[in-house]
């Protein structure tokens, strides 16, 4: 059903969209190409919450020769009155005969919708043109609006031999600054950044996007949009005084309801939120505190921690993705495990699909998907 | 110094060696092309000991049209009587005016004997064109003239959070079909298979080249020359019924001084050689056990065994390449690690340089040169 001409124009689509995937959270990234006759008319994205969507820049570019013209939509367009009118009726209005569309809408409340009004006002309309690599543009978008849960992204650091600090805790930077920069980009890609109070009380982390390292041309303005920082910490070990804390951005703490009420007020004080959640052996309830970040509007989360706290996400089917940097070097036996899951036969292996591996300086990046069904 | 024609005349050359590079061991690997003009009217490589050098068959392709030529030809040609006449002689009566060489001869006894034999009958000669690419061909033979000891490549199939197989000893495949197929390649490239009687023990394994699961053209030629089996066993523990005894090709047993006199007759007359060496704490001296291979015309070892001895090789320094298989799963914290190698600091991390990660069905083959300075 698709021609090569469509998927000319949705991988063209697609790309625009990708140009918006630093900036448009918590919206997803959609791109839009208007073409008449084989001739592309309209090009536009979607480049922040609050400011017109991808069809809207499209067809202001379009003009007159919107009429008769086919348009190419990764995602559906809405059919709402949101903070913009809804992209259908731009669409009917500017007279555009025909729309491609790459998904529908994930949010199942308005599935169809927007399509629908298409076609009530005579719009001829295709849907799932290369849908497969549609659906990666806004993998948080879609899991938040299918589940009422966030995506998360475990990203870990360790040696060939599966080890990431020494026994005694001793750890240095292993991986270059060309992965340290590529784990700036993934920290642009979140709405919030999770790491457990061992990462906070052991290496002070800040986890915030930092301008010089980050390698991509809208960094200055990635900088001014943080993403949320949240720390798991059920007894509140977190000082007021830690980077976390003072850098700049939001900060959540989650706590279990054991809690002292004294350091929970120092840290409000200090500028945290602090939830507490229910909490079984001391250990928070991880489905809960991924239930709460939807709350915050939140797509995607960032995982950087430690072994123990990435092992009981990873073990609790939790983790949607594992990012895996990778540095060419051997740790020893004795060294600490990438995750803490102490399994005791094979059938409990856990099975992954690695889809990419690539050189970043002398480290190797490692994207994989783990089965979770 | 290198022209472009030279690139591409010298990687034709490469091209030709590796068509034999699993038949000429214990004999490097070489490939040669005689250009007249800009035309190819030779080529040839080394097919297998006894039979004749690359220069011999590419001459024979050129006939007449030799004379006045240019030979590029991967390694210094030989300037012994052998097996077969000197290849620099043929060269010279053949009339070739210009012989270009990837690199000298490695064996510090006879390099550069043949470039003189050459120069002094007035051909013209130049050395190192593509060197680097050219010494990849023959890392085996290189590293025994050179030192006197074999190279090392150290086979692993691990998890990607590095482990071998549970705690219990469980293990299975963990690897797929394809990546079975690239152990029996990597085997077919050895003079010889290391391993330990721990494997042998729990595995029962053969090590063994096996035609079916070789994907290689030549296979059911290699498999009528099988690589030495070799097995450190210090207390003399293989049964002589085991795979690795009773299966085609030779085997070679080091036990240390200590062992028991009737178990080495039993194992001499199931079909092994056995041979007695120095021994500390029970341990094998690697080192020695290496060098006695050089004896054995071995180039190339693949080392294919558990955590200790893989670990005790790594860290005696006597490992040249490390090729990792990694199986897309996590096996967990309390699973086997991949080396035993008991680290305290980082500063006894060692060093790699990771060259190559490549899909090889659903795994993934890593291949890693320590630094052994």
């Amino acid at each position: 059903m698709a021609s090569a001409s469509d998927h000319q124009n949705m991988s063209r689509a697609i790309e625009l969209a990708r140009k918006g995937r630093y900036t448009t959270r918590p919206n997803p990234s959609v791109g839009c190409v208007i073409v008449q006759g084989d001739q592309v008319v309209g090009e536009g994205y979607h480049e922040r919450a609050g400011e017109p969507h991808a069809e809207v820049h499209a067809l202001a570019m379009a003009g007159s020769q919107a009429k008769g013209a086919t348009a190419y939509v990764t995602l559906e367009p809405c059919s709402h009155f949101g903070r913009t009118p809804p992209c259908a009726e731009a669409l009917i209005k500017a007279g555009v005969a025909e729309v491609v569309v790459g998904m529908q809408d994930p949010n199942p409340q308005v599935a169809g919708r927007g399509i629908r009004m298409l076609e009530e006002k005579g719009v001829v309309t295709r849907v799932g043109v290369m849908e497969a690599e549609v659906r990666t543009l806004n993998p948080g978008f879609i899991k938040r609006m299918q589940t009422g849960r966030p995506y998360v992204r475990a990203k870990l650091a360790m040696s060939l031999d599966g080890r990431t600090a020494m026994a005694s805790g001793e750890s240095q930077w292993i991986t270059g600054p060309q992965a340290r920069s590529e784990v700036q980009s993934l920290r642009a890609l979140s709405g919030a950044i999770v790491t457990g109070v061992g990462s906070i009380l052991h290496d002070n982390s800040s986890l915030t996007l930092r301008e010089n390292e980050l390698n991509l041309p809208e960094a200055e303005a990635l900088v001014q949009n943080q993403p949320l920082r949240v720390v798991l910490d059920s007894s509140l070990r977190t000082p007021v005084d830690a980077k976390v804390i003072t850098g700049p951005g939001q900060v959540m703490i989650f706590c279990s309801v054991q809690a002292d009420k004294a350091r929970k007020r120092a840290l409000e004080e200090a500028g945290a939120e602090v939830l507490m959640l229910d909490s079984h052996d001391g250990r928070i309830n991880l489905e809960q505190m991924l239930e709460i970040l939807i709350t915050k509007d939140i797509n995607d989360v960032l995982l950087e921690t430690g072994a123990t706290l990435a092992g009981a996400m990873m073990e609790q089917g939790l983790v949607d993705e594992l990012v895996v940097f990778m540095a060419p070097v051997l740790m020893g036996s004795s060294a600490r495990p990438l995750m803490d899951m102490p399994f005791a036969t094979m059938a409990e292996k856990l099975n992954l699909n690695i889809t990419d591996i690539r050189a970043v300086g002398n480290d190797w990046k490692i994207t994989a998907f783990p089965n979770n069904d």
